[in-house]
């Protein structure tokens, strides 16, 4: 089954994908869908209004999920290039929802930065609460699979130590369009792609990974409770544009497509931050 | 004017307190409260139930902020104290939800970790949405204070680069118990401190901090829109348990006190995570 949300006039929905035809399940989005503990068979039955799939107008996948986690330093190529040891454990930071874009939206490059840089990754949307997760739990967990662009401006990332001011800025980060449940998908690994203006930048696949799906629910839920539409982007392989010589960052114009083979993919335009969403003292605000 | 979530038999309600009184307000927390344009007038006018302030039961202050945002490094006497030089930038790192407690709930300390660390920190919460603010409107755009004790789990915290793992085990963090008005408040630096079973292990005032509470807003809003309940953490003062020699971490059965002279005191007592808390396999979860 695939499953997204979208825009309507008079709001979101959540739909399910049949095809050329989109079915609303009578949700508001995915993640209210996900919130139902029958939400396959509620999907499944669902017989709302029906639009075209051709000029859906989707919205991040999970517009506003209780927790968005991403995993850094785990593709094995990834590692390489960045000249780093395969970690012990999984590096681990946020992004909040603002910072979300739908699959098809613009990504706006802040004004504040020159350096804003793709990552492609296969992205877990949970399905049901688990803590402490075992590896048959936290399969159970997992709803299905999703595309984030992980889109980073690397300027205010290695401002610190800590990633996250880089990871969130606002309207970056494409998700979506479908969540494509287990059953849906053939064995892996998934053939993992950026390519920029027909330009291919990033070629992988997901047995690249270091920590896999399960590992990954298991370790998180360790932590807190996962809960349905959470979001967990499980991290990019090689290729990124700040790993290579010359630097290479996204620009006004260009479009971007991060894709996973059997799942789908993210196209967005790039643009400018304008002048129009700056107020005049803007300058004052890039610094303390 | 001081503002507070609490529990109530029907779920949790907002409130203002009017000394030993705490009146509904009519929204089902602080957010919800905040989210209304005009919430300091509608919260002043509030004539709900009455609960006796004695005896309330606080939940975490906003309990589902849309953001948690921390910051490290911003006491220069914490500063000194790691051994780090004064930073150019904010260190941002971020805390979800399920993190939160009321400020008298027990800390449940995680059966996985045996480093348990305290952190005192002047927290502020937004009362309306700004972007790319200037510190005129930054300052428009705190509704007030409040106190966090960022409990920080350090084994998870430094297994790798990124601090998140460490500072997000679900229900670690007291947030509370009001938020006070800026206008309630006499000018700083305001005292804060944390004292463990009657022994003070931190002493500080806010006019140590780095990066002032108008400074994060305006930097935070150049990267995404800081909503009404955004809770903004702005770092602990020298003397943390991690830094100590011997190390101190925290043990089951202790109450520890945060507080900051004026805006209120967090006072929990840390619990060790039951066996009853965790499935059979959990060692299984502890490492992917």
């Amino acid at each position: 089954m695939r499953l997204a949300t979208i825009r309507t006039a008079t709001g979101t929905r959540a739909v399910r994908i049949d095809g050329t035809q989109a079915v609303e399940t009578g949700d508001a989005d995915l993640r209210a869908l996900l919130d139902r503990p029958d939400w396959a068979a509620h999907a499944a039955a669902a017989a709302g209004p029906v639009h075209a799939v051709d000029g859906l107008d989707y919205a991040p996948l999970v517009p506003a999920p209780e927790k968005i986690m991403c995993v850094g330093q785990n593709y094995a190529d990834h590692i390489a290039e960045m000249g780093n040891e395969p970690p012990a454990y999984p590096t681990i930071f946020g992004k909040f929802a603002p910072a979300l874009i739908g699959a098809y939206d613009d990504i706006v490059l802040p004004a504040v930065s020159q350096s804003v840089d793709y990552e492609a990754e296969l992205t877990i949307v949970i399905g049901k609460p688990v803590r402490h997760a075992s590896r048959e739990q936290a399969e159970a967990a997992i709803a299905g699979y999703t595309v984030m662009n992980d889109v980073s401006v690397r300027d205010w990332q290695m401002r610190t130590s800590q990633f996250l001011q880089g990871k969130t800025f606002e309207r970056t980060t494409p998700l979506g369009p479908h969540l494509v449940t287990p059953d849906e998908l053939a064995d892996g690994p998934w053939e993992i792609s950026t390519v920029i203006d027909g330009e291919t930048y990033q070629r992988s696949d997901t047995g690249q990974l270091v920590f896999g799906v399960l590992d990954l629910v298991v370790y998180l839920s360790t932590i807190l409770t996962l809960r349905p539409g959470d979001v967990i982007a499980t991290g990019t392989p090689g290729g990124v544009g700040h790993a290579r010589n010359p630097r290479r960052y996204l620009a006004d114009g260009e479009q971007v497509v991060t894709e996973i083979a059997g799942i789908g993919s993210c196209r967005n335009v790039c643009r400018a931050e304008g002048a129009r969403d700056l107020p005049a003292d803007a300058a004052a605000g890039t610094r303390p």
